[in-house]
């Protein structure tokens, strides 16, 4: 308390289209936690939430808490557009051991920051597990402001925020502004700027590039936290250089889920299998994705 | 067939938060039917479609569909960012007498064109009834581009499209486009271009208005259907009035919503609740729109 | 007065990167003039107004009035982001015999709505000839609210308003505010909507298709303005269809100018040559224009 | 070779709307020189660029070669949609003893990649200074991409980068890109991440605060060269502080520009006048303008 640390946001393995593949979901959660990870996140954008009906998001919930079985927190994605599927799933979530949960904006509607703090409010006076705002303003069109988030932290069932924007500017206002509030979680997304954000005082990275090399982020964050800057700057450039043999080959939005989930079907972590409406990477694209992998050395 | 004329979205009545309230909606079903509307479009955006939970989507389909009995088509949104769950809701329509169901795009990743093209062709494969497409870049961040239109349109199970981006220009060219096609049925959201577009060869508007007032849009289907320019103006003009009177209220980008169930309540068709996340206009905008309402004459 | 009808935006005819072709501009704007064009509008967005130096600005003003000579008015476009630019121009437009000049926001910065006001009321006081307001929100980041128009319409200096949104629904709650002032003129940029606005109560068209087949703008104009439907709706298509062979080819934003300049040096009106930053359509393009432009008939 | 560290973005002072304050102009240069800034940049976004007409442009560049002579680099905002304009603007600067220029796209149309490769590299031939490329997508609407600068930076005339964009992902995709071309000069505008920036490995920052405390922010520059940790992040907490004091003040995007510039006048460093289109804060921001600067304590 509060959270620290590499929260991954897990890849849900799948056969199909829509069955959930348990055993690479063993193999994925064991590995991480086996890599130091301080926590695990599922259902959230890179664990293609949305795509996902609800029946399948039960599944993964009950699977991953009994899997992790209290080793680490699990927070959970409950963004929705409607309030009653998202405190179902909350309570859910509690009833199989997550720790927390995790919501972003609705995403349909776009809304204005008054009317934000009035939704997160009253989601937050409903909900049985402890919340995480999420700033995702490129999915959710609607960036939360940091009056917003500063008001929202005063409700006593608001515990942290993840901030997805890639803003650094917007980031270190946040920071600043909970100077005096270290129990206020802020976690940062994009795994490129973790280890500086870390360095200017958040709490941690949900590093989707932890399902492929857990232990690149998590000895990054550490290394950052010492204020290491050898190791820090030699894992960073680590870093980097998966983000651009991994995430970068696509033409559209959805490569760097293309990427993800190819390179760990080449890691032998999971199928090759994104949910509709998302398709996985074919041939051509696979086999440049191999010869990238096979570039990166020492993770 | 096509389906022509006006075809209303449902506004959602509530008593609360998220119970449906039966008696307004039989009342304002059975008034929009005497109006002369020619169907009726339920889980649209101005009907809160994703602010609703999916046990309270099944309630207003099966209701519906029972007042409406076969009289008109009743359309059926099942706009979603998980496949299933559209497919899961299109069955259940099916079963309760809808006759077309309506999608937009996935609003949670955006798409790029070619993959809105496997979503839509995946999706329509899987539905039980016929799909209109829906574009509304507002809300779910994607165009619908006129190629895409086109090639989906080949798919035998979609039939028709609903356009919501008020770009006129895009319209032209999608009436255009479909010039030596009668059969795909064009539909307009903004009702103050409605009656331009019909004139223009579209099939028909989805107004909103029509909850409120639904001659008014009926009668200026007709008159634009008819090249009845004097009365096409008088009604164009009155469309426009309670546009500005109604709609044009608030701050933010709810205040359509917020004006249009605001104005029911005081036209005595249902209560002034919206499912959150959105809220109800307050005693001073309700003051206000009141008398604007009473200042609308002739409708 | 007000000023009605088809009001062409010129294409500059360059030599050069950066050389009038007055040969070309000659030709040009006396094939208008004889299609009985009602106003010409040089330095828009189709006239590459931007891209040009402003000592090709200013000769291509003195160039223009001096060939129409009085015939009809000639509006010249001094959107800049330095007020004293703009005042600069207009000076020089005066004495050139000018008729009026035309203004877009400034599109460095984005001002809100208040500081529109502002910017507007200021530059209209400084300016030697009447203001029209050019609404272009995809290549200002602003549009111009309606609120905003109506107040500046208070202004003696601001006689009119040209609005390239494409937006219906914006196009017709102007009409509608500005019904009891019909010598406010409202003219429309999309020629793929100019009937039907029109037809609505719009003054008029900013057609750029004029410049490739200025007949057909003017006959649609008179078609629409006589609600001749039968001419209308042929002469739509035809509109329609130029739209769609000559403005959709290219892949990138600048498809219209491409599109418009290469059919006009395919018609042998101008050089294929559009000033930097733009480049002219390559040989595969111009191939595919040219076996597009032979298919229309009848313009 | 390469320019590193803090590289401030000159506030224009100003008498009135377009006159130079050449007396502040001395002032606040020379106590830049003094606090040991590592160059200068005239006609940036916080310069008002755009807002200057071209004779006050070509003023100030004479003025500030003069007051800097050669003590450290002047680079001179050449921004333009007319090419032409910016080679000549380019030819004066280098007349007056500028040693590079700065470019961001240009800003009307919007180009797409392609289209600003073929762009810059034209632009770079045709300048008789080394061209610093410019990345600021608020203003201009087209983010560079990483690909484009890495083309581009192959051109013997582009020397080095600053990113406005805030993007962090974004900024350290760069730097990695750079990793092997120490040469290329990479700077970051937004100051709230100059620092963490620097420490991963950016050259420098183009900081807007400077123009108020200069050496805060050469001070923070060389705390992140040196990894002296306490240092930085006491100083960065400043940085933060006036962010949140000075640029937080007002409503609109503008407010940066206003309480800068505001708080520069309280300061005594020049008149607070803006440019039009914008005008400065009234009295009721200034006074709280004032209590904020105050409260700023230890600068």
């Amino acid at each position: 308390m509060p959270l620290e640390g590499i929260v991954p946001p897990l890849a849900t393995p799948l056969l199909d289209d829509q069955t959930l593949d348990l055993v690479a979901l063993k193999k994925l959660v064991n590995r991480m936690l086996d890599a130091g990870v301080h926590g695990l996140f599922v259902l959230g954008t890179t664990g293609e939430c949305t795509s996902l009906s609800y029946e399948l998001r039960r599944q993964l919930i009950s699977a991953v808490c009994t899997l992790v079985s209290g080793q680490v927190p699990v927070l959970v994605g409950i963004t929705d557009t409607a309030p009653d599927e998202s405190v179902a799933l909350t309570d859910f979530a509690k009833q199989a051991g997550a720790a927390a949960v995790v919501a972003a904006p609705p995403y349909y509607f776009g809304l204005s920051q008054p009317e934000l703090v009035t939704y997160f409010e009253r989601l937050a006076d409903r909900l049985s597990l402890p919340l995480f705002l999420y700033n995702m303003p490129s999915h959710t069109k609607t960036m939360i402001s940091l009056d917003t988030v500063v008001q929202l932290a005063k409700h006593s069932n608001v515990v942290g925020f993840k901030d997805s924007s890639a803003n650094a500017g917007y980031l270190h206002a946040l920071i600043y502004a909970f100077r005096d509030q270290p129990e206020f979680s802020i976690f940062v997304g994009p795994e490129e700027m973790m280890a500086s954000s870390v360095l200017m005082g958040a709490h941690g990275g949900v590093s989707g590039g932890a399902n492929m090399f857990p232990r690149l982020y998590v000895d990054l964050y550490h290394a950052a936290k010492a204020n290491d800057r050898e190791t820090m700057l030699r894992l960073q450039s680590k870093v980097m250089e998966v983000s651009e043999k991994v995430y970068a080959l696509g033409t559209y939005g959805s490569s760097y889920l293309k990427g993800l989930k190819g390179a760990m079907s080449l890691l032998g972590l999971c199928q090759n299998v994104l949910a509709a409406p998302h398709t996985a990477f074919g041939p051509a694209e696979m086999e440049k994705l191999e010869l990238n992998l096979k570039s990166i050395e020492g993770v």
